[in-house]
């Protein structure tokens, strides 16, 4: 394989806040060669994602930082092309924290898992079946714990998690509330992923709309964005409301932290709970939430859209571009054709 | 008894933020006379609680605000002069809401309990043995859920709550770090409430006297305070740490909302959860943790102090006094002689 290119998108400097084009820059390089025990993967899809943000900053994290000029961490969804490592098998499909190259010369335990269920698009593996849909899966049924009758919100409705969970949500007999920018986005939440009420946050008098959509106060919020939308949602927040905090997709920088009204009084008074977390703690139930995910998108319970850049050179700007907004649907990079 | 005085503290005008003693009077009616199945109290002593500042206040409560003219809710402790109900006997104590007044004519259901302990001295019902010990039982082991070995920091730690929560921590095997205002308070903390470290937050530098108190991060914070400690305490949570959200002592008004360092990164990245409580969701469980504390309490496991201003004519400024920090240990208001 020495005589191909690989190409790789690799950190230039790090930004203040969120991640542009300049930041980045493609090189080409020879693909690797193998040591024993390790199996390389020609890339199909990269994925972008809002956490790419943190994944570049120099700010505390969950995730070590990109370090500068490495490849950008990213996870990928690939076909095995090489094996040296007898659990692999070449033309595999299988997804990993590849990072946003061509080619990844990766150990087995980099390996997250096998694709399995062929009668889905590979595609489906970094979005609805991937992260997006784990994170929906958990954050919603394991911090939000919702019962039926619950009122939920969620901002980012229609993006890759939020609308997956609006989606479980109604599948556990929730009224669900969609927070989305724009008309375009608020009419995907009510006619694709079936949401009973949509609000544009850009129309602006949010309190108003949310208290029409929300008669009975707020249940669950399912937090994206932080903001505004958030300080507007707290609001309305019912007795013993959960606020699951999974994104800050509206607060362009941490540094220094951005102020904003105190919550001390709304968890008070309403004896909320507003909580965190992080998808990877679940790690060891992922095949589970797979299976019931797989399940609900066979049986059209769960719709998912996808906004597929294509060509490589796409990379350095998409996370830029999911920050203003410009998807409709999980944000993927194809560098090659899926079969190929 | 209608021939004696039964003196009022009724709130005349409603305070933007903290009640000062203009916004009470003091009137004197007749001792009321009783229906079928009343009892009458003579209260021995009145409560004064931080969140009398929220029941005279015009803003959403838990409970509904004090009307303007109306004698100031209160709990208090007393005897029973008269009894038309065939459950409560003369000269039996008893606790309630009974008003800061001098008399209160009940119905069996606003009798919070009799006390039978009769060994401890009855003022402990309205502090250690009251909602204050009940708050530190239930915020502490029911929201917080301390584990052995984990690092608590409880803010006013040397308050009526704060050390209570202070000691059922270092009961439950936990090191303990208390933050109060000045060097008294601090050396209260140590000696008398043996946290195992202590903080002036006045002395300056929060961040760096927490950094060294907590070396390893807080699991645990619990918060009476809000504002500008919490903010502090904040930034050195753990991985999985709770934030028990119990009072806002720091918070002048919240009308507006006051605004300060968001916290949705905070939670985000540590898996964090903020979570506020009412202690009268505890009720049915109250009895359980009366025997806990109580059974403490015998054993010198678990210490208190009290601060008993003498004569109602206190009570109009006693509130304010909380808010500025004068006392050292729970506020009463000592309005006849205990076994009088």
């Amino acid at each position: 394989m020495q005589d191909r290119i690989n190409r790789q998108v690799r950190l230039k400097c790090r930004p203040m806040g969120i991640p542009e084009a300049e930041h980045f820059e493609i090189v080409e390089v020879p693909v690797p060669n193998l040591d024993n025990g390790q199996i390389l993967v020609r890339n199909i899809y990269l994925s972008v994602e809002p956490a790419m943000r943190g994944w570049v900053s120099a700010a505390a994290n969950y995730l070590e930082a990109v370090p500068l000029g490495a490849v950008m961490r990213a996870f990928a969804v690939g076909r095995i092309k090489e094996s040296r490592h007898p659990e692999f098998r070449v033309g595999e499909f299988v997804t990993g924290m590849f990072g946003w190259q061509d080619y990844a010369a990766v150990d087995a335990k980099e390996i997250q898992r096998k694709i399995t269920d062929t009668d889905l698009p590979i595609s489906t593996s970094l979005g609805i079946l991937g992260l997006n849909g784990l994170t929906a899966y958990f954050g919603l049924l394991e911090v939000g714990q919702p019962k039926g009758g619950e009122t939920v919100v969620v901002s980012t409705a229609a993006g890759a998690v939020g609308s997956c969970v609006g989606q479980i949500a109604k599948i556990k007999g929730c009224r669900t509330v969609g927070i989305a920018g724009g008309p375009q986005k608020v009419r995907l939440c009510l006619d694709e992923f079936r949401y009973d009420a949509a609000i544009d946050y850009k129309a602006g008098d949010l309190d108003s709309a949310l208290a029409a959509a929300c008669p009975d106060g707020v249940d669950i919020y399912f937090d994206n964005t932080a903001g505004a939308i958030s300080d507007a949602v707290l609001k309305q927040l019912r007795v013993s409301a959960r606020v699951v905090i999974c994104g800050t997709a509206s607060i362009a920088s941490w540094e220094p932290i951005p102020r904003g009204p105190r919550v001390e009084r709304h968890l008070l008074v309403k004896r909320a709970r507003m909580q965190g977390f992080l998808i990877l703690d679940y790690a060891p139930r992922y095949s589970e939430a797979l299976q019931a995910l797989s399940q609900w998108v066979r049986t059209g319970l769960m719709r998912y859209r996808e906004d597929i850049l294509e060509g490589i050179e796409q990379a350095p700007g998409s996370i830029a571009g999911l920050y203003r907004g410009e998807n409709l649907g999980k944000r993927l990079i194809r560098i090659v054709p899926e079969r190929s």
